[in-house]
């Protein structure tokens, strides 16, 4: 989590909002170390756990991350967490909870859906307090920003 | 969505399940067209929506798909449909219903979430026979060739 932590500061330094994911192997071995890339890449699906899983699969030469644990410093959105159940993720680590945008402990809850195919185990809450204060800052900085840009 | 059936004809030739997907944007002008490319790019989450999400956006040169209709064989799964929330795609019409594995009209209900930010109009049931019997033959046939597989 330590990485990932890293990778959203250094994401909400270049203008992303902070969110940084990791993947290790069966091993413990690093597969994947990806930030949130939607500004950089004008791609509003470039999340950093979809980034990372893509990654990854690149990395390990496989298609599915069966045995793969990812951290991610904040609740996956509805779309990253589905995802996960496409690339057979094992075991989701998360920080921060997301009340108004995950889709894992609020909103769809996308794991606990009847017809869902693959459940990661999931444990959230992670150094939530320090992914947090990281996304709090981020947009506590924009809203200045925006504010300093009226005329 | 015609267009759409011939990317999925094409696909489930070969190997893909045989879904395909279509953008136009507000004046009717083609952004994209993209079919399933989970094996061929051993990427789980390479669905045609989400391929032709992104491809239409780096065709339009913008972030959102705002004015956009996106046209799919099928019923878009939860990932899809929650990448089409980030997209801001303004119309979604699909082809055959999935009860299964589906997420706009079973499963979440992706834009029925009551903190869903954006709402997509959504027509489902277009040409829905020609893309069922497309998926039908499709898994009729990989069962039949791993059925002549078995010793």
């Amino acid at each position: 989590m330590e990485l990932a932590l890293t990778l959203a500061r250094e994401a909400g330094a270049s203008g992303e909002v902070p969110v940084g994911a990791v993947i290790l192997d069966a091993e413990g071995r690093l597969c994947a170390a990806q930030a949130n890339q939607v500004e950089s890449d004008s791609d509003p699906s470039a999340h950093a756990e979809l980034r990372a899983m893509r990654a990854a699969a690149r990395h390990c030469g496989t298609k599915y991350l069966s045995g793969c644990t990812l951290y991610v410093t904040l609740e996956p959105c509805p779309m990253c967490a589905a995802s996960m159940v496409h690339f057979k993720l094992s075991r989701l680590i998360f920080g921060a909870y997301d009340p108004k945008g995950g889709g894992v402990e609020h909103g769809p809850r996308i794991f606990e859906q009847k017809k869902c195919l693959h459940r990661p185990d999931v444990i959230g809450g992670i150094r939530a307090e320090e992914s947090a204060a990281l996304l709090r800052g981020f947009f506590s900085r924009l809203r200045a920003e925006k504010g300093a840009e009226k005329p």
